[in-house]
Formats: C-alpha cells, structure tokens, sequence
C-alpha cells in the first residue's frame, strides 16, 4: 500500500475478478451457510433465488482474499522499484454491506474499491484513516455486492 | 422462524458457541484471507494481534452457520408442536460490522441476536422488516464482534 499522504480521494484499486463455480459455492455453504439454495441446485430452483447461488459470506470473503492478494503485488512492485511499502492495520469494521443481486453458478464477479474519504487518525498520529466503498460487478454488468470499509494506513515518516 | 406478529423487540435468539482451533483459523485464512497473523504463528506474534488470530470473515461466516442452524431447530419444534413455521426472507444487508477485539486460537465465542427494529414492509404486504443486532462474546466476556442485518419475516395469514 502507498502512503496515507500518497492516495487521492477518487483512487481506485481495481482487485480482479473471480469465476464461482458450483462446487466451491456449494463447499464454502455446507460449512457455513447451509440453506437450501446454497447447497443444493434442486432446492435452488424452488427458492426465490430461482437457481443455486452463492452465499454472500463468500462473496465478501472472495472480495477478502483479492484485497489481500491485491496489497501483495502493490508491495512486490514498490519493492522492486526500491520504494517503501507502507504498513496497514487491520479494518477497523464495516458498514452498509449490500448483496444487491444473486451470484449464480459460473458468474464472473469483478471486484473493485474506490477511495471515498481520508483522514488523519486523532489518535493515532502515524496513520491515517481510508474509507474505500467495494464493488462486485458480475459479466452482465449488474452490480451485486457494495460495502464501506474503513482501515488504517501508515504516514509517511517525512511528513511533520 | 415465529411469525412477524409474535416477534417482540428486545427478543434474544441464543445461537450457541463455537471455538476457534488453530487449524480452522489457517484453513480459513489460507483460502480466503491469506494475512500473515491469520495463517502462521510465527509471523504473528510479530504482528499488532500478537498471536493468531482468526480472519473477521471468519467469525462472521461462523455467525452465518448458527444462525442457519438455529432457524432449523426452532423449524423443526414448531413442526413437533404442529404449529406452522414462518418463511424467512434473504438478508436484505447488514451494517455497523466492528471487530471489536481479536479471536484468538482456542477462544470460545458465544454468538446471540437481539430484536431491536420492527416494521410493516410497505412494498411487500405478506412480509415484515426485522432488524437485530448480533453479538459474539469470548469466555472472558469480552464483546468481539457485533453488526446489525435486516430480514424479511413472513407475516401471519390470519392478520388481515
């Protein structure tokens, strides 16, 4: 990650996209939400679903593991243009998380963030906090899950 | 689930405990939140957490499975009583997520829900809007983890 003085309200971090298969629907279900139409395609089609769909706990937990991997390659590419990676806490929690549409099975939801506020922590005089608003857009174009998270981003050690 | 009309605010749903093992907490992580003081001890204790510790996706997606759990006990009792058993709706969304403290390997979470908002949905005459607040507190008391989700709940036949 850049420096807290370093990212622009309006950035952008574009996380990658991720194609749910039926049985990683299913798995991720059966141990954590088994509801019918999470786990079984017969039962699906009776649900108001319609057809088998993903939890939404999957969809935020995939949209977990691209910011993750995302922050990986940003810190690689820094590193290896001999610049600083900046530290960044733990997400302080979250709010209005939104499943706005089903994820069904081999829909290709494409995850985005986009910074939509910053400001210097009054505790905590080393970081700063970044509010992003995440997206998942799936291959018709269809927005499906929105939530607003807010995380703490190391300063710049010049900056007074 | 009761029907809208025998649901009272300040009503608790006990959802029951689960305890975090080091290798559930890795396992998770390593597909989904693959953060170094979620998937390696060593790392962590150099992390601010100190010790592993399990992703927040984690104990939310746990929080999921009790509560889908639950739902099916009481189902199944009414079914045992013969009384009818009220369809549940999607979650419309959630919001104010806070991970409040960490979870840490062998920590016992117990996860309870708390009515705390109901109301007529105006656009869907059969179905009411319950909005509760769902809590997990580790064996020392401390709350961990809290957020609030909004549900549609069937509406009894007999209330015109």
């Amino acid at each position: 990650m850049k420096y807290f003085e370093d990212i622009q309200v309006g950035e952008t971090f574009e996380l990658g996209r991720h194609t749910f298969t039926a049985d990683e629907i299913k798995a991720f279900a059966q141990r954590f939400d088994p509801q019918p139409f999470h786990v079984d395609e017969a039962a699906a089609t009776q649900s108001h679903f319609g057809a088998l769909a993903a939890s939404g706990w999957h969809t935020a937990s995939i949209w977990m593991r691209l910011m993750v991997e995302y922050r990986r390659r940003m810190a690689e590419a820094a590193r290896a243009r001999g610049e600083p990676v900046a530290g960044v806490g733990p997400a302080l929690g979250f709010r209005d998380m939104k499943w706005l549409k089903p994820v069904y099975v081999d829909d290709t939801i494409e995850y985005m963030s986009e910074v939509i506020e910053l400001r210097p922590s009054d505790s905590r005089p080393t970081q700063g906090l970044m509010t992003v608003r995440s997206t998942g857009v799936n291959q018709h174009g269809a927005l499906v899950f929105s939530f607003v998270s807010t995380t703490l981003v190391e300063r710049r050690p010049d900056v007074p």
